[in-house]
């Protein structure tokens, strides 16, 4: 049968892989669709020479990707170079010309996937985002078909590969956050400037994307409260462990009768929850429905093949849909606009928390710090100290019962003025509703 | 916007949990797929008078499945009675009047699911069968769309909700199969026939549905070697623990370069892996790929709602398609044929196994056992006996390093004849690949 013919823009991890995998899975691939997928162009800026598997025959080989996009035996482009400009523009060129796009790129679908997905209704065509979001599990599949007779009410993910194998880290050995990064940017497990993963900017790009697909509003970056895991020592570690939790960076977005609370923090969740079995680069997200309860998914994040495995399944998608003639469309972001999920702020958000100090230990400090919980009425729940010898620096924690992050805050406003703090206190949320 | 139209077939549990969430997720469900669906008639034997939610207005009901199957308007038929008389005539009718069919029913797809969907491509009708297997996890969905560009290479899944149930119960309190079991009944957990559950048949149509989706081959429940959970007992999770491993169901499918084993069998299976931790009357299925390495499924196995979840997806899936005009069609089930998974005799099993007796205990035992197993090649790794009082009945444990099932049962069957033995030893195997 004639094959569907596909263009790739980008070689590097995620294109090579996919190429790899377009080559050795040809046969199956065509079984599975009833026809073949066929790689007609592939352009990469600069390594043009690169190596391309001797499978896929001879493609048009450019640096110009509009050449790609305005091939005329070109049916599908694959956007795979990331960024939020260049990209950009491929995905509205293509569009223009009628073609389907397949896309991994997290920053540009968080910041305008909406806009972009309007675009590509505009144009009869289709737009595919699989690999944006948490590398080899198919968690878009799952929400756009899979589960897509329930109504979503809240997720919690682990998304960053890089922080989870950081927390994972230090939780196993002890080490403290810069040892481990260090060994981490040694080792390849993250950049050489961290901010976009250890800051938690990557996860909230994804926790954006799978918001707007879960609940069908158009959510933004900006609605996102973000907090990284600079902070997070092992003594966090211990005291987690003494109340039978763990630390991970955990993105969450939770339906409350007020509207949509949506963050990515560093927080505790307990030990007998699935997520917490969560270790090292791997990803995953816990979905609660209204009506099929609780679902899990699990899988590597990132990579070239499972982010490839991504990518190809969008392509055999959006290929098997040109085959069969172009289906009316509806955007996956923003298709509901009910406005029953609005994002509202996060000091809205109700949890018990964790309160971690540092203080020169002196007599007086609980009773002080009890005051300025009391003040906000908020009713503290258990006061741990593990064995520490250094007393001008002398970590404990205080665990406070269900209240708003508001009050929180306000209480950590007025601990700002006690003198003993070495440092600020650390706040993170405890998740019961895992 | 026009609806499409349904006939639902069956109202129990499966059937009532569909109207549910079509009644009252129905500004979404439309909001998704850009026009609503409309339940135009519904059968149900007997209980005609049944209630059903009042938002669904009128629809047609009736006793009668012919007359849902040859209504004018009905465009999708979802056949939710089960068994595999009437359901397979509701499926091949609906089909000769080219409609399409949404079915949860597992034991009818695991013994025509190829058949059945020969019949649909030559009809032009899709056939959906998400709810066949593992009720709120969207497994089909994945193995079709999510991962299709992946090549899976083996799979371990608990599938049945049941015997899972009644083995955490046993390992949670050290209470016996049939304690467990009559509690279980009372509560409903357990069928009053609990054969199909804790026999293991139950699991196996699922592992054929998967099996087939997953490798595309013809697969039939007599490829499955198949065991219940009856001969498990307390003392078996205390071996279990001491090695570091829990007992669970497991539903394995796994290439080897000779062919496809198949299994529904008690196996054990390292606690530190993500699958041990599946407890209750959960279900999970952990996937290996060859490109996208693992990933892993987790939710509810049945369940009115969870089940219905699956149903009512499938119904938009399929419900979207006739929109756009029906696509070409490839079979899930043996769309591959490549011979490259043709399934092989569970004797080409190779695991290291748990054996555990129960002897009249006297001098000699375990050299009697030690030769027994020296005379099949097979080479011990460790004898374990825990504190028993009962020496005319006491329990204790061999492991053995990997060998052959066929190994193994030569070995028991040279142990038939030894006369301390106050019942047949019990083997299961150790799974290490997961």
């Amino acid at each position: 049968m004639q094959p569907v013919n596909i263009g790739v823009i980008g070689l590097g991890n995620v294109g090579s892989g996919t190429l790899d995998i377009l080559a050795e899975n040809a046969d199956q691939i065509a079984l599975k669709l009833g026809f073949p997928l066929r790689v007609a162009a592939v352009c990469s800026r600069g390594v043009v020479h690169k190596q391309i598997p001797a499978a896929l025959g001879a493609p048009l080989r450019t640096a110009d990707w509009r050449e790609v996009v305005d091939h005329p035996d070109i049916q599908i482009v694959a956007e795979l170079i990331g960024g939020t400009t260049v990209a950009r523009e491929i995905i509205e060129a293509a569009a223009a010309k009628g073609k389907s796009v397949v896309t991994a790129n997290k920053e540009l679908m968080a910041a305008s996937g909406a806009d972009l997905w309007d675009q590509a209704i505009a144009s009869g065509i289709n737009l595919a985002m699989e690999a944006s979001v948490a590398g080899g599990i198919p968690i878009h599949t799952v929400l756009r078909e899979g589960i897509s007779g329930d109504r979503v009410t809240n997720f919690y993910g682990i998304l960053n590969g890089t922080c989870n194998y950081i927390l994972t880290e230090i939780e196993r050995r002890g080490a403290g956050f810069e040892e481990v990064l260090q060994e981490a940017q040694a080792a390849g497990y993250a950049e050489a400037d961290p901010t976009a993963d250890v800051d938690g900017f990557d996860a909230r790009s994804k926790l954006v994307i799978l918001s707007a697909l879960a609940f069908g509003e158009r959510i933004f970056p900006a609605d996102v409260y973000t907090e990284g895991i600079r902070r997070i020592s092992p003594i966090d570690f211990g005291y987690a462990h003494i109340l039978n939790h763990t630390i991970r960076l955990v993105c969450m977005a939770r339906q409350t009768p007020e509207g949509l609370l949506l963050s990515v923090r560093p927080s505790l969740i307990p030990q007998s929850t699935i997520l917490a079995g969560v270790r090292g680069a791997y990803n995953a997200i816990w979905v609660r429905g209204r009506y099929g309860a609780d679902t899990f998914y699990y899988g590597r994040g990132a990579g070239a093949h499972p982010t490839g495995v991504a990518v190809v399944s969008d392509l055999m998608r959006v290929a098997r849909e040109i085959r069969s003639g172009s289906p009316e469309r509806v955007s996956p972001f923003a298709h509901a606009r009910l406005g029953e999920y609005c994002p509202i702020p996060i000091t809205l958000n109700r949890a018990a928390y964790y309160l971690r100090f540092r203080v020169k230990d002196r007599p007086g400090i609980i009773a002080q710090l009890a005051a300025a919980l009391a003040a906000e009425n908020i009713s503290i729940e258990a006061v741990l100290q593990l064995p520490e010898e250094n007393a001008s620096n002398l970590p404990f924690v205080i665990t406070v019962e269900p209240t708003t992050e508001a009050s929180i805050r306000a209480a950590l406003a007025r601990m700002e003025k006690l003198d003993f703090l070495t440092e600020p206190p650390l706040a993170m949320p405890m998740e019961a509703s895992l």
